[in-house]
C-alpha cells in the first residue's frame, strides 16, 4: 500500500497567502513578468529544483505579443524593484520559468502549469478591497493581478514545497511551468514549439474562480473560446485642425469607426462569438488632424471556424475604415488561443480524489465561455500521446475576473495545492 | 528730427538664428516651458530687464488646460535639462515671463508679445528635414516647435538686445511678454486678468507663416476664429470580455460614437466652423470591456454664435453617447480664444514701415482662418484704452503649421524685428 | 380493431400541389389575405365545415401591426383578383379563418393550425427558379411566398378532405385553424386571446424545410427564440440642405445612428440574441434636411430575459439617437413571440407514427433558432389543460427562408398530411 | 421719346393671384408637371404666342434625374386632373413650354425664364397655414409648391399678358422659358444644349423669397454654389435574421454608414460646402437583413473644386461602405449645377430701374448660398454672345423654402413682373 504524501496544512496555507500577497503587490503584465519570476525561481532553486530559462521553454520566434522597447523599461523597474540581476540575466529578456524535480526512479513525468502575469487594470482604491485595507494593493498603478493568477503561483509554490518535502515518496519526474504571458494567450503557442513539454505523460492546469464558488471542482469545463488577439496600426496625415481641415488624413476617425463597426458584426447561427477593443491610442495636439491610432482588440469563437469569420470580418472592417478615410492600416496578430478538449482518463481522476482534496462538490462539466492559452499546451501533449486536464477551483469572488475589485478567496488556494498532490498519488496508485 | 534706432544687422541675424536653434532643440509643451522661460528669463535679466512671474502676469486661478500631475513630472524634466533652479523656484510651477525696460523718461507704454510653447507633435526624422541635417532637431520625442513659437521667442530677444541697446533714443516704458501655453489657447485669459497688460499705450503681436510668403507682411489679418477646447472624460463600466460582454459599460464605444457625430455636425449657414478631436485615449487590457476613454478636441467658429452652435452640439452629443453606451460623461472646458480686431490706426503704422522693415510685399488685409490666444490680450488692452495690432511675417515653410516636417525660412525674423523697433520709432515721431 | 384512414395517396398529392400553387400565384402579406382566406373558406364549406370569422376567432382589440390604411388598399387588390364579396364581407377587415368538422360522437377536441400570410420579399424572376418556368410565380411584385405557408394552407386544405371523406371513422371533434399574420408574430396573441382554442384536448402545428432535408420529421424542435417586433418613428425638422444646414433637425442621420448603434448591441453570456432593423424609410426631397423616418426591426432572445435585455437596449439606442440629433422618437410594439415548449405525450406520438407516414428518418431534437407566433396558441392551449406539438416537416430547399430563389419540395406535403392523420388515429386508438 | 407699356396694375395683381393659387393646388414635382404645362400652354396659346416642346427646347439624351416608369404614373394622374390630352401629346412625355412672341420688328432677342415644378414635401395641414384655411392647398399628398415656383409661373404668365397687350411698343423677339425639373438642377443642361437659348440677346431670371425681404431686390446675388445629386444603390444579400444572420449581406447597415460618415466630410479650408442625403428607403421584411438600400443625396461647394471635393469624398465613402459590409455599390448621377455670375450690363440695368417696378429699397449684392440650375442657362446665353442676370425678388415668407409651412407674400409678384417690362424699356431705350 502506498503512503500518503502529507504536510501541514495550516501552515501551508499560510505560506500561500504570504506568496499570493507578494505576488498580488508586485504585479506585471505579460512579458514583463521579471520579479514575479525571479522570485519564484528563488524559491524553486532553493527547494532543489533545476530551472530553464528563455529559449529552454519558450521558442522565442514564435513569441507573440510583446514589444522590445516595453520591455526594456519593465526590466529597468523590476530592477528598481530589486529584482535580482543574476536571474534577470539568465532569463534573456524572456519571462517564465520551468522547474525539474527529478525522483532519480523510474516512472512518468508530470508536468503542472502555472501562469503569472498580471492584467493591466487599475486595482481598486476603495477602503472595502481587502488588499487596500490589509495593505498588499498594486504598487504598480494600472495593472493588477485582477485575475489571479497570483494565486495560481502561489498554488505552484506551494505544491513544489511539499513535493521537495515528500520527494521520497514520488518517482518519475515532475515539472512545474510558470509561464509568463497567458493573458492575451501569448505564449502557449511558443512554450508549446520549445518542446519542453514533449516528454510529459501527464499534464494539469487550473484557473481559480471563473463563477465557481468556494468549494466547487469543476473538472471538465467546456466551451474554451478560439480567440485572435490583434493590434491595429492606422497611419493617417496631420493637418491644422483650424486652417486645413481638408488636408488631413484622420486616423481617429478611422479607428472610431473600425470601432463601431467592429461591434457591429453580425451574430453567427453556429454559436458564440466575441469581439472586443480593449485600448484605443490616438492623436497628438488638440487642434492636429490625428496621424495615426493604435487599437488593441481580440476576437472569439465557439470554434476555429467562428472565430475565423469573426477574425476576417475585422480584416474587412479594418481595410475599409482606412478607405473610408485615405489612411492605411496594418494588422499585426498579437496572440492566438485554439479550444481544449480534457481526456476523460484525466477527467476522471480529478472527479475520484475531488472530496478527498477538501471539494464539498465535485462537478463534471460546466461552460467555460472563455479562452486559455493552455489550449495549446494541451494540444502539445496530447499530439506526444500524453494525457492532459484543465479545470477549475472554484472560488467565491467579491467582483469578475479583470475588474479592479476582483478579489479571492484565498482559503481556497490550499484545496488546489491538495488536488495536484492526489492526482500524483491517484496515478502512482494506478501503476 | 529723431535719431533712428540702428544695430549690426548681420550680427543680429545671427543670433536670432542661434536663439531660435536652441529653443528648437529643447521644445516644451503649453504650460511646460520651464526650460524655454528660465532661458529666456536669464538673456532678459542681463540685459537690464526687470522680470515678472506667474501671479504677477498670469492671473492662475482663470489658468485653462493645465494638469499639476503633468507639471511636476515635466518641471523634474526641466531639471534633468539643466535649467537653473533658482528660476524654476521664481516661477511657482506656472511658466512665461514678463519683462519691462523703463527708459525713465515720459512717453507711453508698449508691450510686445511673443508666445513660446511647442506642439504634441514627432518631428520629422528625416534627413531632409534641416533641424535633422543641422542637429538642432527636437530633443523631446513627440514635442516639437512646428508651429514656429521658437521664432517668436528668438524675435523677443532680439528686440531686447536692439531695446536695451538704444535706450538713449528711447522713450516710456517697454514691456515683452514671453507667453505660454498659446496653443490651446490656454493662458491669454489669465494674462488679460492679471492686469499687467492694463497700462499698455500699443500692443503689437505677430505670427511668423500662416501661409504667408517670405518677405511679405499682413498687417491685418481678417477671420480670426473664437474657438472652445474641451475635454471628455467617459466612466463605464469593465468587464471580461469573453465571460460577460453584457455585463460592461462601453466607454471606447461611447467615445467612438462620440467622435464619429462630432465630425458630422451640420456646416452652418452663417459662416465657417470647425471641430477636431485630437486625441483619444481609452482602455486597459485587451480583454477588457474599456471602462473609460478621455477625448481632448476643439470646436471653432468665425465668431461667438457659431462657436456656441459648435460647442453646443458637442455637449449634446457628449450627453447622447453616454446615454447610447449607458456610461457616464464629464466635459472639462480646457481653453477658449475669442475673436479679434485690429486698431485701424495701428494698422496704418504697420502698412507705412513695412517696406522700410525690411519687407517686399506689404498687403493690409488677408484670411487667418484660426484661432489665436493673443485675442484675448487685444480685447483687454482694447478695454483699458490702448491700440492693438496683431500681423503675420510671411515665411516660406517646408510644410504646414503642426506637421512634422514644418521648417521655416530663419532669415525672416530679422524684418519682425525691425518691424517693432520701426513701429516704436514711428509712434515717437508722431507725438 | 381501428379501421385505418384510407385515400387514394397519389390524387391528394396532386391536388397538394395544385393548391399551393394557386394560393403561391396570390401571395398576401400578414393581414392583407383577403384573397387567400376566401379560396380556403370556399372549399372548407363545401367539404361541409362550419366556419368562423374575424373575432369568433380572433380578438381584435389584441392584434398587432395591422395598418387600417394599407388594409383598405390591399381589400380593394383582393377584390381586383376576383375575390369573392360575401366572404370578405364576414371577414369584417380580418383575415383567416377557422373551420370545425364536428363528427357528432363524443370525442376530444383536436386543433390543427395552418398559417397562411406570404413574405415581403421579391420573388426571383430567374428561369431557373421553379415557380417561373412553370408560371406560377407571385403575381404581387414585392410579395412571395418564400417561407412555405402557401404549403401550410395546401396541407390543412388536403387533410379537411381526408377528413370529411372520413368522418365516419371519426369521433369528437376536429378543429382547422387557418392562421393570418403568422410573419412578424402579430396574430398569436390575439388568436389565443379569442378563446377558440380553449376546448382543445389536442393541439398540433408545423413548418416545412427549416433546414431540415426532405424525408426528416423533427418531433420536438428546441430553442425557440422570443421576440420582439417593434417600429421607430422619428421626427425632425425640415429645412432647405443647401441655404440653412444648421436649422434641419435631421431624422435620417439619428436613424442610421440607431441602425448602426442597434447591430452593435453587446452579446449576451446567457445566450444567443438578435437584432435586426429590416426596413428604413426616410426623407422627402434630395434637398431637404429629412425630417421623418421610420424603421421596423425586430429583437430576439433564447429566453425572455435575453429578448428583454435586448430590447430594453433598443429603447435606449433609440432614445439616445433621437438625442443626438435633436430630433423626436417614438416606439410602436407591432408583434411578440414567446418560447415554446412541446408536452412529451405529443412528441411520444409523432416519434411513433413518423415512419408509418412516409418519413424515412425520424429525429426527436433539433435546435429551431427561429420564433413562432405559434408560442402563444400552444402556452393558450396548455394553460388550458390540453396536449401541444410543434414539429418540422423536412424538405429540400432551393434558397433559405425569405430568400428570393426560396422554393419546396412539393412531394413532401403528402407525408404532412399523412403525419396529421396519424396523430388522430393513435389517439383514438390510445383511448 | 418712348412710349411707356402700362396695364391695370390692380387686375393684373388679381389674376397673379388666381394663377399661382390653381398652380399650388395641383403642384408636380420635377419631370411630372403636364398639368402645369399644358395649362401654361392653354394661356400662351390664347395670346398669340408660339409654342415650343419637347426636343425643341431639352436636348432629351442629356436629361438627369428622370424615371420613365415614374413619368408614365404621373401621367396618367395628370390625365385624371383633366389634363389636355392634345397639348400631352405634343410634349412627347418631357414636360415644359416655350414660347415666342415675335413683334415682327428688328430687336434683340429677350428670354424670360420660369421654373415651373414643386418639392415632394408634404404641404402643412395646419389651419393657420393660408393656402389651408383659404382652400388653395396642395391636392398631391407629398407634393407641394413650397419653393416659390408656382409664384414664378404665375409671373410668366403676366408678363405674357402684358406683352401681348402692349405688342405694338416692343421690337425684337420675347422669349418666355417655363422650366421643368428645376429641383434637382435636372433639367438645366438639357436645355442649354438643345441651342433654344442661342440666339438669346438678352437673358432674365428670378427667384421669390430666398430671406429678402417683401420690397427688396437684390441684383447680383453672390456664391451661387456649384451642385452634384446623386442616387446610390447598394445590394446585398437577403437572409433570415433569427436562422442565419451571419449570411446576409446587409445593404441598410452598408447605407446607413455611408450617411453617417458622408455627414462627417470635412469642411474645407477654400470655402463652403454641403452635403445632404435627402432620402433612404431600404429592406424588405422585418425579419429579413435588407438586400437593397437606395440613398439620394447632394453635395454643394462654392466653387467646381470644392464641389469636386465633396463628390469624390461621397465616392469614397459609397465604396469603403460597401467594402465595410461586403455589398455592392453603385452611383448614377442624378443632377448637376455649375456657378452663375451675373453680366454687370445688366445688373446694373436692374438696379437703374428697380426703384420704378415698385421695389422699396434696391442692392445690390447679397449672398445667394443655394444651388441654381440656371446656371447652366446663363452660361450657354453668355458663350454664344448674349448678356444675362439672375436677381431675387424679395418676399416675407412664413417658413423657409422646402418646409411644408412655406408662404409667400403674394402682393409681390407684380413687382416681379414689373422689372421684366421695365427690363425691355430700357433696353429698348438704349438703342
Amino acid at each position: 500500500m502506498v503512503q500518503r504524501i502529507t504536510f501541514d496544512e495550516q501552515a501551508l496555507s499560510q505560506r500561500l497567502m504570504n506568496y499570493r500577497r507578494e505576488l498580488h503587490r508586485y504585479p506585471e503584465a505579460a512579458w514583463c513578468e521579471f520579479f514575479t519570476t525571479s522570485r519564484i525561481a528563488g524559491h524553486l532553486e532553493n527547494l532543489g529544483f533545476e530551472l530553464f530559462f528563455s529559449d529552454q521553454i519558450i521558442a522565442s520566434d514564435t513569441i507573440m505579443g510583446r514589444d522590445e522597447t516595453t520591455i526594456a523599461k519593465e526590466q529597468q523597474r523590476a530592477l528598481n524593484w530589486g529584482t535580482d540581476e543574476n536571474t534577470i540575466s539568465k532569463m534573456q529578456g524572456i519571462t517564465g520559468v520551468g522547474a525539474l524535480l527529478d525522483t532519480g526512479r523510474e516512472g512518468p513525468v508530470y508536468v503542472f502549469r502555472f501562469d503569472i502575469d498580471a492584467v493591466e487594470v487599475m486595482e481598486s482604491q476603495n477602503d472595502s478591497h481587502r488588499p487596500c485595507f490589509l495593505g498588499f494593493s498594486s504598487l504598480s498603478p494600472g495593472v493588477a493581478h485582477a485575475c489571479g493568477h497570483d494565486a495560481h503561483a502561489a498554488m505552484g509554490l506551494g505544491l513544489a514545497e511539499v513535493l521537495a518535502e515528500n520527494i521520497e515518496l514520488l518517482n518519475g519526474k515532475i515539472k512545474l511551468l510558470f509561464q509568463p504571458a497567458e493573458e492575451g494567450c501569448r505564449a502557449g503557442k511558443a512554450i508549446a514549439e520549445s518542446g519542453w513539454l514533449d516528454d510529459a505523460d501527464y499534464f494539469v492546469a487550473a484557473h481559480i474562480g471563473m463563477n465557481v464558488p468556494s468549494g466547487t471542482l469543476v473538472c471538465d469545463p467546456q466551451h474554451f473560446l478560439c480567440s485572435s488577439k490583434f493590434d491595429l496600426h492606422f497611419k493617417g496625415k496631420p493637418a491644422h485642425a483650424g486652417i486645413e481641415p481638408n488636408v488631413g488624413r484622420n486616423a481617429l476617425a478611422a479607428a472610431c469607426t473600425a470601432v463601431t463597426q467592429m461591434l457591429a458584426i453580425p451574430r453567427h447561427r453556429e454559436g458564440m462569438t466575441r469581439v472586443n477593443i480593449g485600448q484605443l491610442t490616438s492623436g497628438e495636439g488638440r487642434n492636429v488632424i490625428p496621424a495615426r491610432a493604435v487599437l488593441k482588440g481580440e476576437t472569439r469563437g465557439e470554434n476555429r471556424e467562428l472565430n475565423s469569420f469573426m477574425y476576417q470580418q475585422v480584416e474587412q472592417i479594418a481595410q475599409a475604415s482606412a478607405m473610408m478615410h485615405g489612411v492605411h492600416v496594418e494588422i499585426q496578430a498579437q496572440g492566438e488561443a485554439i479550444g481544449l478538449r480534457n481526456d476523460p482518463e484525466m477527467v476522471d481522476i480529478l472527479e475520484s480524489v475531488g472530496y478527498d482534496s477538501g471539494f464539498t462538490h465535485v462537478v463534471r462539466q460546466k461552460d467555460f465561455g472563455a479562452s486559455e492559452d493552455a489550449g495549446y499546451l494541451v494540444d502539445r501533449v496530447q499530439s506526444k500521446g500524453g494525457k492532459a486536464v484543465y479545470c477549475l477551483v472554484g472560488s467565491d469572488l467579491t467582483a469578475g475576473h479583470h475588474n479592479g475589485d476582483f478579489d479571492i478567496d484565498e482559503s481556497r488556494m490550499l484545496s488546489g495545492v491538495k488536488l495536484f498532490t492526489s492526482v500524483i498519488e491517484k496515478i502512482q496508485a494506478q501503476q
